[in-house]
């Protein structure tokens, strides 16, 4: 059955992906127009509500594709790490939030951002951190503006609304002469939203709770300017944004099987999928092996606690479409296993050593952090067109 | 309590590592002190069982680790990726095995090495992949060695022991003027013993299943030198070897949380750790919450099925001990929280923002792999000496 080298590369990918040199397996396979169609969406939804956008960069970590949100130029966008700070700075991405609690140490790499000409925003959510960004504002004579973090769902960190913690925290900035730029919420508990009503029900709240600390801020005085709300699930649910100055979202340039359990996107919405190749099969066991493991695809069970279990991923072919109810099952480093969902009664597909098919995603995010590039498909075509990086560490 | 970022960095500091300027937190740090003691006791016992030791370089994907455990120099190394094995032999390391099954598209890179003076053995368990190395021998004129995948406990690939298929592909191996080098088995399922006993035995089935595989081989008249036997589980509980002549292991030289949880070292061996910053406190929950989320330690749940689910890590003081029952346990992209362990009744450390503490790995393999570097502590001082880096891709 099979020949040569020569003939295996040319059998086993006829119906490949066109390239100058096939990227080596496992790889992560970006769908342009995909992206392009997703990002259009949320983009027409925050235009109708009236609200701006400030995509967060944690997913894709990808110049490149920071560039598509902005029709090929720069805008404000959320980090979740001090590298990424950097690394879109230099890019000219000059309006950057830090959205995770700020450890004091991190101040000075802060105070150099601004020095370099970059509006770092950073967030917190206790006095002691206050005080240490009034006492770099003193020290530094650079403004740092800060966000109080509101906590609408008790899955993280944050203020609950009514707190008087976030007045205090304002009034320690300001006295220090540093900024209370606003308040940030993420409700992050959407994710285990389970009906469109239920999601509908978590954007409003996560609306309402920012608005209402902006609003105890202002009383006390402070200009508080900035109302930033976000999370993918939310983004897509809420129904009215008064009050709300900006929206973070991430996942939805790329979507996953998470995001699709949810309700928020079909899986046909998948931008990215991780290429692998059949290595063997255990045929009483009903097992397809790949060489694609979780180094591929991540360790994330993202689905586990959703209604239904799509384990490491959904297999899908080359060009397309799904395979009926073929589940990536089972990971170890550098080995992946398919096999048919139980009880679904569908057959395994015939796939002999060699064949290349594409799993997709759980969580989008950490599957791309197990890569360096993104292998890009031109849109309306099959040819990897671009080969766009990926940051990584902090 | 938070004066100035002076005092901050100085402060929060004293009982830091002592280094030139510290990494950013989240990082890696690698006792080194650890990993040599780690790798002088498997040394130990395989010159006890006379038997040599091919080490898996998936771990650590270093080639500064990789030297340890050749006293400075090179040596026979099993790799995961074709990207370890040109990264190595480019290091001198050229006696290597790749040890995940054969996708035969990947030939051409192993003609390659071979040219390039690399003796790079291949793993295959089907007539078809048996089939595409001959066709690769004929068309190259290099003599591909490969090893037979032999499945002891059905937790993968391989060819079970007694299956005529093991000498099939010998047949067509050497017909075709490839060489059958001998066989490898992996006893995968050794990770789910719970006692010394049950370990023991995983190990000797591991043993027979690969020499009475290499006895049929040699038995139809294939020479089948090499007898490849390993996992870090098994290589630690054999009490007898004969008929092995190398032993593959890898986890050994950091261990982790689920190889304590096995039985196979104690959590003092563990070599490697993520260090993190405290960033925010949720008293009402009993929550520490952390600068380092699933990015920094991998979505690697591995102790969730054992007797003890120690979460996303134990956590320690930089300077060494644990915090008693402090466990993290959960994680969201750069947030980690730590809580005491239910019911164990120990009492939530007081750890201001700030505070640096250390979470030890649930799965070193993934937790090192979510980082570019090791920063490493020289022996017998809390100073980092250097700064080891890793491989990635394929």
């Amino acid at each position: 059955m099979v020949a040569t080298p020569q003939d295996i590369r040319t059998a086993d990918r006829t119906d490949e992906i066109a390239t100058g040199g096939p990227p080596e397996t496992p790889f992560l396979l970006l769908d342009r127009a995909r992206v392009e169609r997703n990002i259009e969406r949320l983009r027409a939804r925050l235009r109708q509500l009236g609200t701006g956008l400030r995509p967060h960069v944690k997913t894709a970590k990808s110049v490149d594709v920071a560039r598509l949100l902005f029709d090929g130029g720069t805008g404000p966008i959320t980090v979740s790490t001090l590298r990424e700070a950097d690394a879109f700075a230099s890019h000219g991405f000059t309006d950057i939030l830090y959205a995770v609690g700020l450890a004091p140490h991190k101040l000075g790499r802060v105070v150099a951002a601004h020095r370099a000409g970059v509006d770092l925003q950073v967030l917190i959510d206790s006095v002691a951190q206050a005080e240490a960004v009034a006492a770099a504002t003193t020290g530094s004579g650079v403004r740092i503006p800060a966000f109080i973090e509101v906590d609408c769902d008790g899955h993280r960190g944050g203020v609950r609304p009514g707190d008087p913690t976030a007045v205090r925290i304002a009034e320690v900035l300001e006295r220090g002469g540093a900024e209370a730029r606003g308040v940030l919420v993420h409700a992050g508990g959407s994710y285990h939203s389970r009906s469109r009503a239920e999601l509908v029900a978590a954007a409003e709240h996560e609306r309402a709770s920012a608005v209402r600390v902006a609003e105890d801020l202002r009383g006390a005085g402070f200009a508080a300017p900035v109302v930033s709300v976000g999370s993918t699930p939310t983004a897509h649910a809420a129904e009215d944004l008064s009050g709300v100055t900006e929206v973070r979202a991430g996942n939805f340039v790329f979507f996953d099987l998470v995001m699709a359990g949810i309700g928020v996107c079909d899986v046909d919405d998948l931008a990215m999928s991780v290429v692998t190749t059949v290595i063997g099969h255990q045929p009483e066991k009903g097992w397809i092996i790949t060489d694609g493991g979780w180094m591929a695809t991540s360790r994330d069970r993202g689905t586990s606690s959703q209604p239904i279990d799509q384990g490491y991923g959904l297999v899908a072919r080359l060009d397309g479409p799904l395979y009926p109810d073929l589940v990536m099952t089972d990971a170890s480093q550098e080995h992946g296993t398919l096999t048919i969902r139980e009880g679904s009664g569908a057959a395994l597909p015939e796939l002999p050593v060699g064949t290349q098919v594409r799993v997709l995603p759980i969580h989008a995010c950490a599957t791309a952090a197990q890569h360096d590039v993104y292998q890009v498909l031109q849109p309306g075509t099959r040819t990897i067109g671009s080969v766009w990086s990926r940051l990584r560490g902090w």
